[in-house]
């Protein structure tokens, strides 16, 4: 009989310290959050920047509480954008900006990193969490990405809770949409945007959501970025799981969030790398204004945007929260 | 006074023999066809074979009009799915599928690889030609993908040509619905399906375009893989131009047309090898079935299916075509 000893290194332990800068080895991150892309002034009032950052923190808390539990990375992703979309204050659920028509329609999708499997959701108009139907659609249906009456149909099948349109429709949404309809094009919403999480479960899975009202005054049913898996949403556990905030038409050419996947898979760069090359390099050289959060299942996780600010935060396995709103702070 | 002499060879010109065995150097592919990916019988008789492959070449001698007249590569990819479109063998335009409420819902995209611009639509029922309405939003409005009624009242402001959606209808689509509605999960089309070109124009851009019904007994919205840029249609002169056509939800969540660009951006492989590497190893081994169609700057097309056939075709710049239907046969 021989004793055959195995020194054992989970993928979390093995973090290395430096590269990141701010990681320890023990305390891996396991949820990245952001609340959209934009502009932010410098004057920004202490207590309404204190405010935005408490709200990136209520979401990280109710994702990590859900992985504390034993969820799965799914249910992480999920927990975190619920509350999001549930705030009026982001582009997204409730509070999402208006198309040209001043209705609200709604964009989700998610992705489990473990599986590959996604689902996603378009035009929705009705439904209080899109990125719990993008997740019914994935698990529930053959199909990966369901549209407008027919996705709200699906929505009603699985007993989703549904809200009448104005229940989502905020009187500073119907500001922005009275500002932009003097000129003819749409532009990227005023102010807090787009959600998206990014979570690593205990068993080492990723996955990725998005969900989004899209841009103030959209028109002819236009679908963004974020219910396209590549562009708005992606995760697999070999690289990263990304989600994108930006000007959608931009992400969808450029396929953003499979570019940073791809440049891991086969440039072998790290996924901090590969999201600051797509975010810096190709975005910012194809003229598009946006960001990508990444996270990798060793718990590293990367926030860029070129942009002046995104709300943005992550928590750590123990609860270790940090937040950030402008471009230039934090890792 | 010195003379300083170039020996200018162009690209096309630069074309090697021998990779691809079936090129002339002075004669590149400047148009590759697919007319959907799926199974036919080794007993297929004769006629029904040449009378398909007859309809490929219809399609690759009217894109080939349009090159030889001078139009860009966008003209070129159009005019051959316009065609397909109103041939009723094919999944697309007339003759699509139908879904589950018995309805036609169209999916189409187009993208040019010389600006990276692209344009699609989804589900929408009476636009004749979807190819048309896709490129008209990639340069008409300031979105990439419309949807549904949205996608139509564009259409209507651009002045494009409806039809009912009964017009759309043929008995064919009706019989394969009768036979899969015993069934609760949708199928892909039986026979011929989704149409796509990749073309070449003479001043050595790329660009590609695909149009499609979807599957049969498709449910609530689904959008499938082909308005999707990215997965179901991509094109970048600096590495290729990709159509796609198979099960839609894998090409999504693989993101296979960008998975083909990508390889050749990062790894610095031929977009053949891209191409057989991504239906062979990543699709097959993700349990998918479909095929792409790629060609790149230099005239060099390949078509690869891990299904037993897909109709196909390539026509030269001087005008000489060559059509397949059986996986095997050809480059």
């Amino acid at each position: 009989m021989r004793f055959v000893c195995f020194l054992v290194v989970s993928a979390a332990v093995a973090v290395p310290v430096g590269a990141q800068g701010r990681l320890t080895v023990a305390d891996p991150v396991v949820l990245v959050v952001h609340g959209g892309a934009g502009s932010a002034s410098p004057d920004l009032p202490p207590a309404r920047r204190a405010d935005l950052l408490a709200r990136v923190e209520g979401a990280l808390r109710a994702g990590h509480a859900a992985l504390s539990a034993g969820g799965r990375a799914l249910d992480g992703v999920q927990a975190a954008i619920e509350l999001l979309e549930d705030d009026s204050l982001f582009n997204a659920g409730r509070g999402a900006v208006l198309t040209y028509d001043g209705a609200v329609r709604h964009d989700a999708s998610i992705m489990d990193g473990r599986t590959g499997l996604a689902g996603a959701s378009a035009g929705t108009m009705h439904v209080r969490h899109p990125i719990a139907l993008a997740r019914a659609v994935m698990e529930h249906s053959p199909h990966v990405l369901l549209a407008g009456a027919g996705a709200e149909e699906f929505a009603m099948l699985r007993g989703l809770e549904l809200k009448p349109n104005s229940w989502f429709v905020t009187a500073a949404a119907r500001g922005a949409l009275r500002g932009l309809q003097g000129s003819a094009a749409p532009t990227a919403p005023p102010g807090n945007g787009t959600v998206g999480a990014v979570a690593l479960d205990g068993e080492g899975h990723l996955a990725a959501g998005t969900s989004t009202g899209g841009m103030t005054n959209k028109r002819w049913d236009r679908i963004g970025d974020s219910p396209i898996i590549g562009a708005g949403t992606y995760a697999a556990d070999a690289t990263c799981g990304v989600s994108s905030t930006g000007g959608g038409e931009y992400f969808i050419r450029l396929v953003i969030a499979h570019d940073v996947h791809a440049r891991v898979a086969y440039l072998g760069e790290t996924c901090g790398e590969a999201a600051r090359h797509v975010i810096r390099e190709t975005l910012t050289g194809a003229g598009g204004e946006g960001a990508v959060i990444v996270l990798d299942t060793a718990g590293r996780a990367t926030m860029v945007t070129n942009t002046n600010a995104m709300a943005r935060g992550t928590i750590t396995r123990s609860g270790r929260v940090e937040t950030f709103l402008f471009s230039d702070e934090g890792p």
